[in-house]
């Protein structure tokens, strides 16, 4: 094989994704037999009505998804009071992130997000080849909305926050929200992957704003990650651009038809969100007691600030070797803590215990290592 | 809603995407109890074990998708030959051919398919906003080797060609995809949708010529379109680089245990190719007796040009009155044909029986009316 051949190909390759490395084949699979508690899943079954959907569904497998996913984008403008030209339907939003990111960005181009926040973003931005604004929250993880005016988000082809905000499940009164698209000409893509654990939520604003694109999972409240159903909701204009640069059969049939019996049967949800609700409640009392200090939450996990001593790191290791799941992130001033899904009762009481396990064995041998 | 705000978001889009229009929502939705042979499916039930790990993968419906899919990775490299670094997999092929165009073309840039071809690609090349060579077919479908390396193709980031080809249903030898990939130095695509209705495949020339990247689907000859499960198959530093540029969870988890499982059970679709390649011979005799000349092919499908006096655009509304439906193309030189999908006894009766009657009352009322 010409290595010449290869270079020529290579050398082809947007400049971009020239700079990227070769995924290597063996990466390390997720341990078997542990307590999830990573990626903020939500361990409970779908309701019976909308399992025996997706098994009809199955059955229609040789046949191409429905065309520009016409039926479930109905069904969402129904359930949320919109209409069908306002929706957009992803293979998880994530599908809908890269679609506006590549909609908007051209390399030199600059996009803005509230920092810390959801990490693949600048994955993104690095693939359009764009520069990628981090502009921090202000106190409390409030939103600093005269720095998002004049700053350098200003000249940001779209200003990205996520309410509740991820890692820190802190929530921004939905006040604040409609206080920035009013005042800004830039778009804001609103990511409400949790806000079915929060007290409130900005649909409301999408007729008020022509540069308010909502996005909304159901990989998150709805106990369907495996399934990847996501919505962007905003301006027909916009959303109708969105759809046309958006691949064939994005969607699989199943997706169609669980995202379709979901939209159906929300209220089936309420006691699965209130449980997560009580035990992030109680979680975060109970982590308080062993000497972290927990962000209050409004998503269906907790940031915690581990004790003095130790980083969180540390504390993910720790956790690991016991089996539990947790994830930490790289950024400035989140070195000391943990990010902790909240499930069913009994894995939070898997994870307490391994806390408390390892909290104690911390007091009995109170040298650093880390 | 102020227009200014909605223009000052549009006018943020790249150049590309300003110039669609936004897709209007009211589409007509397909007609219900038709007899559809308008998109290649294949109607045929999965093997039973396929059916069975799609049902029992719903159970995980809550955890997100294995990340970069690898296990159906190496269970495709498995039942290829190849290493798992040569392999990626896609939600469907349509999401890889995207993701291809994305990585290798920048406005300005070319990319050259042969004519007539699958017309999405036209599509793919405006939203990079490149230009699409249309090279035609040299004399009964076969492979212009020297126009494609000295003609305007040879300045195209990529050549995509697909065997058999769509929509004629031609085979070109595979010795003769090998002479151009082993005489160019651009990348070559081969689509190798419809692969498994032709005598031959060229997935051996994947460890010879680091510049050939096959494509493979499993909506055609594994009944799977609704599923969404597609590969490619290529050089371990391309095929690393189209991975790391990959959104996250393309696939959802049912796609990931159908293809597993089909890949398991290739020998349980001997049957349903040899019905499919049954009809395509009977249903082409029957045709041609009713005055069609039949492309010989080597697809699910078959390209035929109506007799002389209408259309295929007139053949086609005569039929979906009947309640079958075809396609068309608009291309230069198949004004006159129709694309007919190869399904099961049933559905080729009801096709040649409508074709039959039509062609009946064609030499009752011999006005020829367009």
């Amino acid at each position: 094989m010409s290595d010449a051949k290869l270079q020529s190909v290579l050398s082809a390759l947007s400049q971009t994704v020239r700079q990227l490395d070769a995924i290597p084949a063996k990466q390390p699979g997720p341990e078997a037999n542990c307590v999830k508690l990573d990626t903020n899943e939500n361990p409970f079954p779908l309701p019976m009505l909308v399992m025996r959907s997706a098994i009809a569904a199955l059955k229609r497998h040789y046949l191409y998804p429905e065309d520009d996913n016409r039926c479930l984008r109905e069904a969402a403008a129904n359930a949320y009071g919109l209409s069908r030209d306002q929706v957009i339907a992803g293979n998880g939003s994530s599908e809908l992130l890269g679609l506006i990111y590549r909609a908007f960005l051209a390399p030199g181009d600059s996009v803005a997000m509230m920092s810390p926040g959801f990490s693949f973003n600048r994955k993104l931005a690095l693939l359009q080849g764009a520069q990628f604004l981090e502009i921090e929250w202000s106190k409390a993880y409030s939103l600093p909305i005269e720095q998002l005016l004049l700053g350098p988000a200003k000249e940001a082809k779209f200003i990205l926050l996520a309410n509740p905000n991820n890692p820190s499940g802190t929530f921004v009164p939905i006040a604040e929200i409609d206080r920035l698209a009013a005042q800004s000409d830039r778009l804001i893509v609103l990511d409400e992957a949790y806000v079915d654990f929060a007290p409130d939520d900005a649909l409301r604003l999408i007729n008020r704003h022509s540069n308010l694109l909502v996005l909304r999972t159901f990989s998150k409240s709805y106990a369907a990650a495996g399934i990847r159903i996501g919505f962007g909701f905003g301006h027909p204009e916009l959303i109708g651009r969105l759809r046309n640069s958006q691949n064939l059969f994005n969607m699989n049939l199943i997706a169609h038809a669980v995202g379709t019996s979901i939209l159906s049967h929300r209220a089936a949800y309420a006691e699965n969100h209130k449980h997560i609700k009580d035990e992030r409640h109680r979680t975060t009392a109970a982590l308080s007691k062993l000497g972290f200090s927990v962000t209050p939450s409004h998503a269906n996990f907790l940031l915690a600030r581990a004790p003095p001593g130790q980083n969180g790191t540390w504390w993910q290791a720790s956790l690991r070797r016991r089996k539990i799941l947790v994830a930490v992130f790289p950024d400035d001033g989140l070195e000391n803590h943990i990010r902790v899904s909240v499930g069913s009762k009994t894995q939070m009481d898997a994870f307490l215990s391994a806390a408390a396990d390892i909290s104690k064995s911390l007091k009995m041998q109170p040298v650093t290592h880390g």
